[in-house]
């Protein structure tokens, strides 16, 4: 066993917390090639021990890790160093930041106004939004006092990327919550997910290949193909998109929600970002879409990185949005264009007029800076723990005849079925009981191969009431599990 | 001569004005084929006498009808009807609003923050905007009573098309000021023109050929040239696009400004809208984009009506904007389309979220329908019908050297050059005097054949003060006429 724990020199005066010492020594050792693939770490009690902290501690530097893909945990035997492509050429990341200064975000993949036509009186959508702790009032004050302050050049159009100082504030956010580094001048804010998406096809052009995951995210499968940008669905494992199978798709794009896939919630391992990114770099006019769109509720100990955070060779486009963090109806997404991309960018669509209105802009960037978004993230974040804890804790009686998964992060889970039923019968049951649960087949774009499509149902709890969680479960049960 | 004016029955009750029952009666007699082309109409004295209203009164109605394309003034000669395209297949126009329920946009074509880098003392730069009038208490008040009743609903994601309160309130708002009938389905509303131009992609796809009048708004041509649609240059005479020019260029599309149009200010009149029309109802893709960009601020009698209001055939995508009839920083746009045009959005783009938040969306609402909107443009109105005014008595000394055109309508006038010095010697001479003036050549897309192009330059006195025009001006006669 190597003499890894001697070297960390843990100190209770960094403002980092000691697992995330730990976490990030081990991570470097990683990336920088002393622990090589297939080495066995020390125990965690040994550790524990010798570095004189607490076995939770080192678990939660050990879980972390395992959940980004650096170490593998294998039963009774203990933690190996996961064999990662590409690592030689990443150079030591910047020092992760305190987290208290990360920021999370709220958001649900799919947009679209929920409809529930009253025949469901539990309604699982992985796509409601809780505002109920929302900061009607603060949001009002600001509003108010923008307002009152605001002459002429507030109502004046703005730059077309967006206000500078709002750019700034979200790089600074972005460095803060997701490892990302990038300049002002990168970013392009706009009104929602799908107008930068517009604009991203200004930039690259039509006709351009693109590979998704399946399942994926439909509305971005739609936007793409009215691009004209060919579709290939990617089959995923547990690690998500396949490299392989993206090498045979021959697409130029690859679409990805590497922090929690929608829907089936994997958190994609460093390794196969690692592969993601050597495929990108491979060619010039490869790319990768990342879309970050719930990272933050992560329910063990840090988040999950962004993918961009490892991006060297300037290959991903990075979009996030805060329609959903704070408000659907703040339609105010942002893009990271690629430094080789803002040319294309500044020629082709430089010239179009910003989307987003300079008052609403102005209002954000107060919410952030003056710490009212943090505020409210961390009490979501909280108040969806919770709702997250509760969820596993009435799914417990569902063991036998489901497998629970994606319950890493976001705000929905998924229940496979091990009876062998259909998720048409699994969705007509749960309707019998006034349960509306979404089948994962809807998500499948095309068909998988026969075998690979094991029926599920995606349960969303993000807009349910603790109650209404219990009680929708309890029902769900009954009828599931009989 | 026609014994017209003994049929026209005036009623002094009638909410219309007795000049708009003038207008409106001789309007459908000429395009009901009663009045033909060539035909003389009595005197205005003698039609004033035999109708026992004043001069004035009919001055004001065959003003109107001239300046929509109905009627020609031959100097020394009176009035007589002009030939018109097409008229009989054209039903008789919806009854006139009256004037009161008439609403105006200060809007000005070009958008951009407009720079002044200290070198010019009076800027009349054709893009800015006057917000001094602007009613910023009504508008907090507004947005704080809207936040105070607000809940979740209000921060939800509205539908792709805009809520449909707002698109009620606008269809009412097109009836009444431009003539438009149209059903709410028919409207959609995006962040900006730019962003309904690029949902116009979507619908009409790509490589369309378009035409342009020339000269004409810059960024749209970028914009068209972005969705690679051929863009081809029409020239132009005194009635606006030339229709022979059209035919000859193959285009599928024509975008055009009827009513005022940018930068040459002329008004298109109703034989050429006509003739346009017709073109557009030949075959089956062609259609027309009608952006109706500053149509309310005529300074004669009645507005100059929309092409759209002459639709008969589901031929003309309608696009206006509030972001510069309120301030440029309020980034709501409308386009109607055609009936035609709906499936295929609903299609192709109808899944793409909204881009204007609920809650402005609301505040527009309100703030047209409580009367502000109105009430704003109103006073607007008087406000550049004074600069207007003072604008053609300070131009007086300048008439000897040059020709003073664009004056109908609009925020800024054209200084044509009659000693043939050529614009960048104007530009220059200005630029000595502190004054920066706008050569009409740069908004020229492509070169016009030699002699088509008078030297000439643009003075917009939208957002300067009446001291600063009156100073301006004379600086620049000073320099110009010596």
């Amino acid at each position: 066993m190597k003499e890894l724990p001697v070297h960390i020199q843990l100190n209770p005066d960094d403002r980092k917390h000691l697992y995330e010492q730990i976490y990030g020594y081990i991570r470097e050792e990683i990336r920088s090639g002393n622990l090589l693939a297939g080495e066995k770490l020390p125990s965690s009690r040994y550790l524990a021990e010798s570095l004189q902290v607490s076995r939770t501690t080192v678990d939660m530097a050990y879980g972390q890790l395992v959940s980004e893909g650096y170490l593998e945990a294998r039963p009774q035997r203990g933690y190996f160093v996961c064999a990662l492509e590409g690592l030689y050429d990443i150079p030591t990341a910047a020092a992760l930041p305190h987290p208290e200064h990360r920021f999370g975000e709220k958001k649900i993949a799919s947009g679209g106004p929920v409809q529930n036509d009253g025949k469901f009186r539990y309604d699982f959508s992985p796509n409601a939004v809780d505002m109920s702790l929302f900061p009607y009032a603060t949001w009002k004050k600001i509003t108010k006092n923008i307002l009152v302050d605001a002459r002429s050049s507030m109502f004046s159009l703005g730059e077309p990327q967006g206000d500078r100082e709002l750019r700034v504030t979200i790089c600074r956010y972005l460095h803060a919550s997701r490892g990302v580094n990038c300049e002002p001048e990168q970013i392009i804010i706009g009104a929602g997910n799908d107008y930068l998406l517009l604009l991203l096809e200004k930039i690259l052009g039509r006709h351009i290949p693109i590979a998704m995951e399946n399942p994926t995210y439909r509305r971005a499968c739609q936007i793409f193909r009215s691009f004209a940008w060919p579709v290939t669905f990617v089959p995923m494992d547990e690690g998500g998109m396949r490299i392989d199978a993206l090498r045979d798709s021959g697409a130029r794009l690859a679409y990805v929600m590497p922090a929690h896939q929608f829907p089936t919630g994997i958190v994609m391992p460093i390794g196969r970002r690692m592969e993601l990114l050597k495929w990108a770099s491979e060619k010039e006019e490869r790319y990768l879409i990342e879309d970050d769109y719930d990272s933050e509720f992560r329910y063990g100990s840090r988040p999950i990185p962004s993918l961009k955070e490892s991006d060297q060779n300037d290959k991903v486009v990075y979009i996030g949005t805060f329609s959903k963090a704070i408000a659907p109806a703040i339609r105010i997404s942002y893009m990271v264009l690629p430094f080789k991309l803002l040319k294309a960018y500044r020629q082709k669509c430089g010239f179009y007029s910003s989307t987003v209105s300079r008052i609403d802009q102005t209002i954000l960037n107060v919410f952030i800076q003056d710490g009212y978004f943090e505020r409210y993230l961390n009490k979501m974040r909280k108040y969806y723990k919770g709702k997250h804890d509760l969820m596993l804790r009435e799914l417990k009686p569902f063991g036998k005849d489901f497998k629970v998964s994606g319950e890493n992060a976001g705000l929905h889970m998924l229940l496979t079925d091990r009876r062998g039923r259909k998720e048409s019968e699994l969705q007509q049951l749960a309707q019998e009981a006034g349960v509306r649960v979404y089948p994962l087949g809807d998500f499948y774009m095309e068909t998988p191969p026969q075998g690979q499509h094991k029926a599920a149902v995606i349960l969303g709890y993000g807009a349910l009431q603790p109650e209404e969680i219990t009680e929708g479960l309890r029902k769900l049960a009954e009828i599931y599990c009989p």
